[in-house]
């Protein structure tokens, strides 16, 4: 039995700051008190710091074949950056494969398991629908999956029809689970896509021209009158249009369940950034788009319209070509390079799940556009609520894993590839200035970064099982 | 060369309200004027009457085959009965069949042009896509049909994929064309539907129950995404819901080409209805929604967001069994009948074209929800503009077809099937009092209705070619 | 008995657009008519050119005492002014002064009507209440004065209570009048404005910081509010902001019977332009806004939330110490150096009644942001209806005043203040170029401008008694 | 030093639900944690039931003088009734007499510190302003009076202009201070009341006749728009209609930092309970509106546009010439048959501030309406946290106040007067079935309720200096 001592810091939670000791004893918090004893615990002094719940990223996509490569962080190299970045807990994707939905789920925990360097759940995205998959549906919450994932758009490979959507939600609701949404008009991209090609356009910026913003706007009222007839929740994802939070907040004044989640790199880039030299590197679905909708969703995060801050973390090497070290050997991995000459070959996604806390805490807690509650809250409890992971995680509460991150709220620096620790070549935030960033950072108790120093080590990051019925927020 | 002066009437368009002498030559309009010279004239003293262009109806459905059955009026029937009601323009839907356009429209030309009792033009309906088809597009401006319409219901009959309406909207924006929209989500009606059935629910009711208003306003929007990014124009036939008419709103306030039809049955009734004993006669898609549906569908016809009223009139006998008498000759068509244990057996549809403007003289102008200028826009004008028959028709200006209603706005009368001239056996208004009726109604200078005689004949009323380019309002 | 044919041309009208000739008796249109007799007339060839209904412009400051200065344009300059840009109707408020209404409306009237260019009413500002000046509020219909116009703004001058607004806006229901209302939070600019100069801000932008936008939003729904509680029509002159059209939207979706006005340059322009070296050009009240509000008016015009076109026309000279040369003669009269060191010392307002229709076409039909009959139902036939002066202004109908204008829709020139009419030393558009503009303008009948041409005379224009009970829009 | 250990409830916080211990130490809480030590505590035992922080009512009238009478519980009664329904917190606003504020404040505290029966803060009501009631505003906040409260309505008593809500909210914003907002239009209400009293209305109903709807959501605009040009915090009481919550939802989208507060009655009543004969227990200002307005309100809690729930007590008998018993002694304190015969004389308000948390548990919680966590938001954190009372108030976090209660949400009554304690003739919930009520409550660490016994005694309430820079939620 080990008991550390966490004493002077101020506790951070979704509703709270105060200062307050807390007590771990093994992987668990035990205690919060105002003078906690000393005796019988290692004592960490944390002063002038604040204390964190840490971070729960609800979207990535690790280890993720696309486009004849692969992203290019896998559940060690992905979860240590996290760690890095203050998230403690990250929920990935399982790509729907042939056959019943059980076998999905083994490969991709035979991929995830052994070398997780953090916590991690797991969504399974359902892509192609059948009587059979219904019903296989009801084996995942017994499992700790508690959430499924549709598309309403790439046609022919993720997409499925607004029935089967339909009957996916009715299903998930019955079973206590939550409908995740990828909200764009698949129709409409494949017929301009296909356009931009022939008319020899192949070029980043043309990513966004083919996949318009009405898109977006138009399938999440439809998830959401899908979801209302269903009588199930929803969490659209990565919400990158003021058209798609106009939806949002309509449904929400309604009454129908609807959540939604955006990234921050919706909140800071444009479609501008797409017509750079190095456009591809912004290349993700659904793409960046203006300065009005980036100013638009801060106001769905300030007025709590949108719930989660998620990632999407899908990282590629810009140029996979050229290696770059990694943990002391040189490692390389096909990325953006491979859509030179055509913009639907580049890999879609970007990397992130290390840049969430930091960049938030800078740009958005320092900037006043969002309260260090409501920083705690987008990145962490809610997430863990909405997904059933909760009180486990997202708290401070006794009794939750000791997943907590000591973070100095006056470190400054400059920020990019050389400080993330993600695995690929470039960063999004290149050259920005952060004000705040993570100090330590325990896993379950166990101190797995150190400032710069990586204590971790892969497989010590574990499955979590989560409950159904999470809240809908 | 004929003349006939209209004197001392009160002539009404969609914007003047002024007492003018209106002069006919044959069968145009030739001279608006003050005390215009009677000599050589027929005079007719309109002293303390209307002058109102002829109605046109842009939405009805004659003689259509439906459920083994066929709606209750044909092309001399429905159109008498509409210029009873003052219409003297109709537009009619040409339902697609197997081979190509042309085959159709000439099938629908032979059923219609013979018999045709009023001026009628033909909406093409598009439910099955091919390159064959988009090309075939192509040869209808030509013959004057210059608008087609979609539908998001009907799977596997009637309903376009999201991708095959866009690209009908983009290729009928190029033809100058009109692109309309029946918008529901048919998936969820496909699968309520065959759970109300499997569950043994066969009322009326359940055809309200399986079409969720939810699924009407996402459509709209889903169809205004799509229009926005074809750079089309869009026209929503019989808008039901307050959410669909939110959507529109939305829509217009941000620039999109997009207007919308209501039918007057949605102003006045509800899913109560459909619980009455005799609900059939309700029956129609999209249905009768709620009372705050009606006052909001009141509100977008006042504020403009609505800009016109069409009567998607297709009739059914409410009792196919029993003969009423029609000209003299009794005579029944299977009706509402057929669904008495099962309500998607229920014919679809309402009688209407009769009483388009009746009842909404009396309850829309008489009321106070609308002016006496909207009553002509909305039932006369705007349909000819947005549908390229103006000026021609809709319009009192000189030049224009003399098809005009003399209209007493102090006649009054209790309404029903005895007065109406649909050949059905019901009508939805019945026991109605009316203030206010068409008193003689010309088509291009013929009279064909002085009070309750019919002077009209088969074959009277001529096909009308319209213009691509019709205007957005 | 003097008879004109104007033959070949296109007539347009708030709802038509056909060719059609017309003939003027004396001072009235007495038909329409294809191919009417030429015989006994004098006919003007109008082939290629559009038939306009005169302009109405229901918003100009004639001879108006301001700072120790005046408009610079009086009731002749002005609505000459007004004819050589298409206008030939104007109502022109008449301020309240100490006293009787009878007297300040007297003394308007003799200032006014021996001069008056072309046809001109009168609004009666009340802007100091009292139960006397309610009782006289019941002496204007009589005299063809139905509207009145309050201010939320404008504290200690023009300015009433929020229940003293309520009071007139009953009376003038009572009455069959409308009331007409200035938009923004006096209260606060008259903080802001003391605050502004204490702290030494004298450069015109001052004059847009010290009149918030959220103030102009507030009080278009407080006057809504007010409105709907009193049931009396509203009308909001000089609408500049995105909010208060939201908020126009939102009351007329609730059905309240409000309109809205905007002038020209609240869609041109922005604060930007007060931050110019000449910034004290653009100084008016309320001021410009930002690009947002210039597209969100667009919008409004476009989908019928805006129903009508001003021009709050009240010239200054930028530099009064500099005479021009007017009708042959040097004047020069105070202007905008006044507030040279101050920016509440600069005279409000715009020069624009002649610019409103030549401008509009350019850059509203011509740029297709609105249809040509919009143009003309927002420069014309909306406001006569409006204001109760329609059929007499604003129709083409016969009965209507003859007053016409033939518009060259092809003509190009670059438009200023060699151009414009005014008597001022600048224009708002000085070096655009311009598509479109009038040929010849007759006034009642009489060929008052013909290109370049000056025909009228002082004291041609007429006062015309509007009546009460003018649409609702 | 005392002990008490909370073991084996629910704790329930307004992001939190857990499991958990809870250990008090004198009046605070000393630590949370999973199976803390019980020696040296005396153990309460709280299997199956929730704990909660102690209530906060942000919104009181204790012992108010109005209509020659006053409300009917004083600081002893009222709070007293607070405790019985779980409220440990109240704050209470003092009226602004003549003279400096000071003396208000010191009258106030006279009346209330004495007696109080839990914990009070106090607002300031700003009800006549003038350079010296700013300048005494700087000295609230060392006092620990951190709010002020201002009004648009009841003209001549305690409505400021808009100029000097203004100057109040930027004096506020500059002191860290909180501007608080009663929304209806004085003017309009002013003169209805005359009106209606002029014409012989006496009725209840009368009351919401004359206060009408509209004039709540455009002050509610009017306020925002005052705020943001203020830069100032907005906090709107009782807000009682579906417009004033649009408004609410339009300022937070584009980022105006406004809140708005609803009350349970608000919820549940309408107009028509105001036409029943003993309709004078429903009447406070603003009235209650229609069942839209309940379900628009009721959204609004649900979708966060609504921060917290306040009650507005401000009791008064319904026949205060019958005493009833109270504590053994009879009292009859003049009450609504004060009106009988002028509606203008019901003295306003309700009885309600031990009814709050019970009725929303029941109607709140109970029915889906609201999570558990918003159930303590609304009542306890939310209004700790925007009114400087937090982390003292509104958490169960160590270090915080042990204000506690233990819940027993299986508890079943029949409510009413007989169990509410409130001191007067009726409750609004009469007859009304709750599941769920307090069990024990504790105002810091001090057992003062247990089940229907009373332990607490007059004076036990302290008063609380709040902070300043309360949050914006």
């Amino acid at each position: 039995m080990k008991r550390i001592l966490i004493h002077g810091g101020t506790l951070v939670t979704a509703d709270e700051v105060a200062r307050l000791d807390l007590l771990i004893e093994d992987e668990r918090i035990l205690a919060l008190g105002t003078d906690l004893p000393r005796e019988g615990t290692e004592v960490v002094e944390a002063e002038g710091k604040l204390i964190l719940p840490g971070g729960v990223d609800p979207h990535t996509h690790l280890n993720l074949p696309m486009f004849n490569t692969v992203s290019s962080d896998d559940h060690y190299t992905g979860l240590k950056a996290a760690a890095f970045g203050g998230t403690t807990t990250v929920l990935d994707f399982i790509p729907q494969e042939a056959g019943p939905l059980q076998d999905s789920i083994d490969a991709w925990m035979a991929k995830a398991a052994p070398i997780a360097a953090v916590d991690f759940g797991l969504h399974m995205n359902i892509t192609s629908l059948s009587p059979a998959v219904l019903e296989q549906m009801g084996d995942l919450p017994g499992q700790g999956l508690t959430t499924v994932k549709v598309f309403t758009a790439y046609n022919g490979r993720l997409r499925l029809q607004d029935g089967e959507i339909f009957q996916v939600m009715r299903r998930a609701a019955e079973l206590g689970m939550l409908t995740m949404l990828h909200a764009e008009n698949g129709d409409v991209i494949e017929i301009l896509t296909a356009e931009a090609l022939a008319a020899g356009h192949t070029e980043p910026e043309w990513h966004a021209h083919t996949r318009p913003a009405w898109g977006a706007a138009e399938s999440v009222l439809r998830a959401i009158a899908l979801a209302e007839q269903a009588e199930a929740p929803l969490y659209v994802v990565h919400l990158n249009t003021a058209g798609g939070l106009d939806q949002i907040r309509y449904g929400r004044a309604r009454g129908v369940a609807v959540m939604a989640e955006t990234c921050p790199p919706y909140l800071f880039f444009t479609e501008d950034d797409l017509r750079r030299p190095d456009g591809a590197k912004w290349i993700c679905s659904p793409p960046m788009r203006s300065a009005a909708d980036n100013r638009a969703l801060w106001s769905g995060l300030a007025d709590g319209s949108i719930q989660t801050l998620g990632t999407d973390h899908c990282p590629f090497f810009y140029d996979g070509t050229q290696p770059i070290e990694y943990e002391g050997v040189p490692i390389a991995i096909p990325g953006k390079e491979l859509g030179a000459g055509d913009f639907t070959m580049i890999p879609n996604g970007l990397p992130g799940v290390g840049d969430r806390l930091p960049v938030m805490f800078t740009y958005g807690v320092g900037q006043g556009r969002i309260t260090l509650n409501q920083f705690v809250a987008l990145t962490s409890t809610h997430p863990a609520k909405i997904f059933g992971l909760y009180p486990k995680k997202g708290s401070l509460l006794p009794g939750a894993d000791a997943d907590i991150v000591i973070w100095d709220p006056a470190r400054r620096l400059k920020y990019g590839v050389a400080h993330a620790q993600h695995r690929t070549d470039y960063n999004l935030y290149e050259g920005w200035d952060l004000v705040g960033y993570p100090e330590k950072v325990y896993l379950r108790g166990h101190l797995i970064v150190d400032r710069e120093e990586w204590l971790g080590k892969p497989g010590m990051g574990r499955f979590v099982a989560r409950r159904t019925g999470g809240e809908i927020l």
